[in-house]
């Protein structure tokens, strides 16, 4: 744990200063479940957001992209889950905005400064009329913290997932950054796209935190796999309203304080949901060293984190360490398979190619009962090195996304 | 069915002329099963092979690949399953070539003429005094036909694959073309390597043969998919051995007879491999229309077919389409969702990006119950045209997969 940063405790999205948060169940969830959310900032806030890159978002990412181009301030972010107003053509398009419209309407606020998310099911007209009907109960249940907006946002997740840290910036000055997400384990792409919503009370310009986001979610949100397959509605937006009063500068070593915490928000919430797998039920870290380059070890990585083999392997804790050499042969990386070793929770699982003396390797064998599993694989070609965090493939996530019904 | 073909009933690798084969068990296998192959031309033949491209290829592909460039024709083919012979390091590969070494020496035939392929278990030395001692034995079982050998090479597969043809080449002129693989349905790197034998006793040059296993290969063998994942061993193997007395040359009307049978015997071989696919429950057909290109359309039906959402929405007969939305927004093909038109079995699912009328729908949902599925996917962008063959993702791909032992 970094010294300059102490745990909220029971912290979200909400606990920086001036950031309200609320959430309840509409009706767009057919269970019944809480399905809508809101985040507040009491003042506009500068704000930035990673989106999407394929090719067919969904109709809030459309809007969000848009309305980042014109550099307002932000001050509202509604959510629903339990339909992705995704492949809903001009009608989604026009829900959204009739939603937004309302919400900036019951709010007082210029309809660019709320935007809209949204996850669930694809190719549903979005039930606008439920939402804007229910947007003054919405707000009236708004409060710091930001727990029942955190449960709001889930679809298959079985937790909620939020955190807040708290960053000593020198001079007695503190600001706050909080989170929260949504993934369902699955980073998939109908029922458990990637939420997250990140607040800070810091003074920060956007041009700054557009940069921040940027490299934190590169090294955390980019950095998390289940299935490979990428939604049409992920995002990953911050807001900085500066109710601290605490300015954080480019170039300055507040610049750097403020961006490791802002990273280990982003990794937080990233773990999470990767930890909150659809029928995980390993946790497991793919580092790559010795690459030749940074990309060639972000490739094998990926490979390795992605294989369907060697993910079901993992599920039947069966180290087949063949199936993740196979994997890296094909993942575009450089190797020389005389060269790579592997390691299993610092044990020895393959010395130059071949498998490890017998003592050493079934010590490795045992350690695939644990939930936690950090392959080490040095392609011994280089210093590229990279990180992806990933789980198994397990029965259940086939009984999940097969027995889901549309 | 083309009319100058014609099916040999119960034919096999060693249905043409000159070709014999055998297969028996020899105890690579703890199972007892058969596990030990041999193809056998009575005459030197010529022959070309397309090999993985994984970069981390088994000690009986870099065999192969050596002996290739030698441009030496080719007798004999031996084939293990039950053991890889892959990341076995040097000794791995002075294993291969004792074993090639024994059966030149059996045979009667200079090293050069003889081959070796494996599938199996990677990572665990080959057997090979057990191979060795055994080939007297497997010499004598040597007769036409070869279900034996198609049945020996097989290993999690359920059913032998092997197919014949019998062209007609006008003036009475016939040859066969003959054919054995095995794949387990998955094409995966490390128990279920998709391996093909194909025979001919046409008399053809070496470069003709070449060019047109490498056109029927990229037709069949390369549209095929089940993981996505790519073995160390995977071979594609034609011999040609002229035994028929039979001409086909380049340029020649002939030509065109002769490879359009050549790529139904890859193109059988290849529907058998996706068919018995681990845990199989769906055949799939994904065929994109109207890309911007061929390689456009390509990437959209790979994207499909290997996307883990869509293959077990499959298994559970939901024609859950959003998936195929985002996996063709994800591909990397250019797309414009507004322009996507989606059928499955004929029956529309998606019109112009939107879920088609109810009653067609209904009628599409219907046929998700079938067994064979053929999702015609208009991207409306152009003319590029593709097809892949695929099957689902089942709980019993991941029960076999994670079960198996090493």
């Amino acid at each position: 744990m970094n010294t300059s940063w102490k745990n909220v405790r029971g912290g979200g999205a909400a606990s920086p200063r001036g950031f309200t948060a609320a959430g309840i169940a509409c009706g767009v969830k057919s269970s019944g479940k809480s399905d809508l959310a809101l985040l507040l900032s009491d003042r506009p806030a500068e704000w930035s957001a990673l989106l999407t890159k394929n090719g067919a978002p969904a109709a809030p990412v459309l809007l969000t992209r848009a309305l980042l181009r014109r550099r307002l301030p932000l001050q509202a972010v509604l959510v629903n889950s339990g339909n992705a107003n995704s492949a809903t053509g001009e009608a989604g398009t026009s829900t959204a905005r009739s939603i937004v419209a309302s919400a900036a309407s019951l709010l007082d606020l210029p309809e660019s400064a709320v935007i809209m998310a949204s996850t669930g099911i694809i190719g549903v007209q979005l039930p606008g009329e439920k939402i804007r009907r229910s947007l003054p109960r919405l707000a009236k249940g708004l409060s710091v913290g930001g727990s029942a907006a955190a449960e709001a946002i889930m679809t298959t997740d079985t937790v909620p997932k939020e955190t807040a840290l708290e960053l000593r910036l020198g001079g007695g000055d503190r600001v706050r950054i909080g989170g929260m997400a949504k993934g369902s384990g699955m980073i998939n792409p109908d029922m458990a796209t990637m939420l997250a919503f990140v607040t800070t009370d810091a003074a920060i310009s956007r041009s700054l935190l557009a940069g921040l986001l940027r490299r934190s979610g590169d090294e955390t949100f980019n950095r998390i796999t289940v299935d490979g397959d990428c939604s049409t509605n992920d995002t990953v937006l911050a807001m900085a309203n500066g109710a601290s009063g605490v300015d954080v500068t480019a170039g300055s070593g507040r610049e750097k304080l403020f961006a490791d915490g802002l990273t280990e928000v982003c990794r937080r919430l990233a773990v999470m949901i990767v930890r909150d797998g659809e029928g995980a039920t390993k946790f497991v870290e793919v580092r790559v060293t010795g690459a030749r380059s940074k990309a060639d070890a972000l490739k094998a990585a990926r490979a390795v984190a992605n294989s369907a083999l060697v993910k079901t392997a993992w599920f039947g804790q069966d180290l087949n360490w063949g199936r993740i050499l196979a994997a890296l042969g094909y993942s575009g990386a450089r190797i020389d398979v005389g060269r790579i070793s592997v390691d299993l929770n610092g044990q020895a699982v393959v010395r130059v190619g071949a498998a490890a003396p017998r003592e050493e390797y079934s010590r490795a064998r045992k350690q695939m009962r644990r939930k936690d599993l950090l392959f080490l694989i040095d392609l011994g070609m280089g210093r590229g090195e990279e990180s992806v965090l990933t789980c198994d493939l397990s029965l259940d996530y086939v009984r999940e996304n097969a027995l889901y019904t549309t």
